[in-house]
């Protein structure tokens, strides 16, 4: 279908940070034109849609969560981490199913959409299921299969990991990564495996890294070395990593991630919400690591709301270091955009507004109080904005979500599973 | 008017939190029944509201706000702070007018009520202007008539505090209160002068405290005496004070508040944005001290949303001091408005459902994605859901805004307004 989306204000998170007012042209999956009116190519457009002077922008990418936890959201708040891990989510866990997984997954879907998210990365078990919902709503993912293998059963989850990227082989929306689940639930021997896996198949790796002191500073009791130089020395930084956190990355950590391309997934409402700390973003965006924003799971959020996601992200950093120049508004805006795209290794095909590029776009709403006055949309979008102002989001050209209802599925029936779900598992 | 709203959860904040599904009825500005269905009394309503499933509360109290400068929103951010001071705020503070201050606060008490604030603390200058459009507006309003003397105009500024208070006196909704700025702009004497005035008049007095280390710092050099010691040996706290910010009070402050009675408005938002940092909320909270949580101006923040606020508040709490369990859900619920009633001296009149109080009433629609699965209503309003999810907001009894729509103005025009003044002052 051919859509032009006209009367707005372009903010493309392309390389030059191109902000203008204009129209967007959509054929297919694919942008055929983002620029100004003046010097616009003739087009047939099927669909106009009027961004009646609201923001024109690439999706929001959501780099790091864990999609079908929106059965646990509110289930279990401020309690202390280990209390909240061992009483309540790793025994909700247990019992989850495949089909509690897929209705978990459609909900958080449903909400990420609403909220402008065109791609999400995760990392979880059930990724069948995961990989379902997402393919028939029409989102984009990558879906890490966690590997874990304290418990001796490593290999069968390697299989695992296999098995999801075979069965996603060749597709170009839904793929899979590889998720070794942190440096205290993996050995070193698995890891060496897990590179080798994802060297063979050319999958990227997912892994949570240096969340919590106690985590990291056992790594460096345990192995002399801390998680991220262990995982170099083991090989596994020479694949693409996506690793979470970040909280407690020292000033050589960040030397090895920036010089190995290491994105960095940053969840800071989770980090501060489990009382895990304020991982150093500006350090690392200053130091030339890919730092993306990341909601991290509704079990710890409690929402999957980038556009707060990345106030916080930027708040904090000038907060905590004292410095109100330190991420700009547009710096906060990459590392909900291309920076995500970057470390999902499809910054060549999503990420910004490019003719080339999938259509994966969002329409922001500016007629609300806080857009007034008009001063500055980026600023406004960024600092005063809320993800109910977007009204519509397309993935590949598809549009997921307009004016307020998703289009992909019965709103009513996501909602009816996914308590009835979690009223399974968590008896709330 | 008689109006029954039906069909709730209500969160009522008072002294027990109770929590119970249940139904408010409103007669002319009071509460005169707030609970279970069973055992409700006889009552001929006027209006029936179904709540539909969602939360009835109290409205939010924004504790400290300028509510002038969203006409400054999105003016000049990123900005170191004496750079933004000097070469942003004051020069755009020059070229104020009654008239842009009328509509700035319109636009501020449009987006206000918009997210569920029935009541808001200011201090500014052009008050009248300021009282002139609460008044019309309906919303509920403690003016502090600003107060600084290092320009020799102090004695003038302190009439402008008592003809406001005269101007306002007998009204029960819109009251003066009086606001020495801060201590490295008010001199040792003058505070004297003010606290007789508030003495006298019997107002409260608003005030910043140690908001940047900077500040607190330079007193204790000048004065070798914190700012909440310095404004101790004055007398200044022997009348009700509301300290805003807070960053940088040491243990011995924060004994002296709580012994004094002086309440923290404290801005979370705003601290982190302007790169002052984060308030030691938990620490004052178990020494006693009454906390509220407040938004600041939209220069600073940069929009009007307490739920926003009042999220940030608990989660900084939590990360910064590495512990999840600090400021949990109720109680930054009632930061955000029993504890900002009592800061107001209106505690008696509002800040909590219950019968005889004022009818400052919010309903918040609880269908959306975010407040499913429905573990938990009080955790998800806290740290899952959104102003957006606002569906209706009374002050005394008034509807101010219902389904999407304010009430009491024309929301077109308050928006030209404000961009037209706002255009003039910056320019943008």
């Amino acid at each position: 279908m051919k859509i032009s989306i006209i009367n707005g204000c372009l903010i493309t998170a392309d390389k030059n940070g191109t902000r203008l007012r204009g129209r967007v042209y959509v054929d297919g999956e694919k942008i055929v034109y983002a620029g100004a009116d003046e010097g616009a190519p003739e087009f047939a457009a099927e669909r106009v849609i009027d961004a009646d002077g609201g923001i024109i922008a690439p999706g929001f990418i959501d780099a790091h969560t864990h999609v079908p936890m929106t059965l646990f959201r509110g289930y279990a708040d401020d309690m202390p981490l280990m209390d909240w891990l061992q009483n309540k989510i790793w025994p909700a866990e247990e019992k989850l199913t495949e089909e509690a997984v897929y209705w978990g997954t459609m909900l958080a879907i449903a909400e990420l959409v609403s909220g402008g998210v065109t791609c999400f990365s995760d990392m979880y078990n059930f990724c069948g299921a995961i990989a379902k919902a997402a393919e028939e709503s029409g989102i984009r993912a990558l879906i890490a299969s966690a590997v874990i293998d304290i418990d001796g059963n490593g290999d069968k989850r390697l299989r695992d990991a296999e098995e999801l990227y075979e069965s996603l082989k060749g597709n170009g929306r839904v793929r899979a990564a590889v998720g070794p689940h942190a440096e205290y639930t993996v050995s070193p021997e698995m890891f060496i495996k897990v590179r080798d896996l994802a060297q063979r198949l050319g999958m990227r790796v997912h892994v949570h890294v240096s969340e919590t002191q106690g985590e990291h500073e056992q790594c460096l009791k345990r192995h002399g070395k801390t998680p991220i130089a262990l995982m170099e020395s083991l090989g596994l930084l020479d694949v693409p990593v996506m690793a979470a956190h970040c909280v407690y990355v020292e000033d050589a950590d960040i030397e090895i991630m920036a010089k190995k391309g290491v994105s960095a997934l940053s969840c800071p409402g989770s980090n501060l919400k489990l009382g895990s700390g304020v991982a150093p973003v500006a350090k690392m965006l200053e130091k030339g690591v890919n730092v993306c924003c990341a909601t991290d799971g509704a079990a710890s959020n409690n929402n999957l709301s980038m556009a707060e996601e990345m106030t916080l992200l930027a708040l904090l950093q000038k907060g905590v270091n004292r410095n109100p120049s330190l991420v700009p508004a547009d710096t906060a805006f990459r590392t909900a955009t291309i920076n995500g795209a970057k470390a999902l290794g499809i910054d060549g095909i999503t990420g910004s507004l490019e003719a080339g590029k999938q259509a994966d776009i969002i329409i922001i709403n500016a007629k609300g109080f806080r857009y007034c006055p008009k001063t500055d949309l980026l600023n406004h979008l960024v600092y005063s904005g809320s993800d109910s102002d977007v009204t519509l989001t397309m993935t590949g050209g598809k549009i997921l979500y307009e004016n307020g209802q998703i289009t992909f599925a019965d709103p009513e029936e996501i909602k009816s599973k996914a308590e009835e779900f979690s009223s399974k598992i968590t008896g709330c």
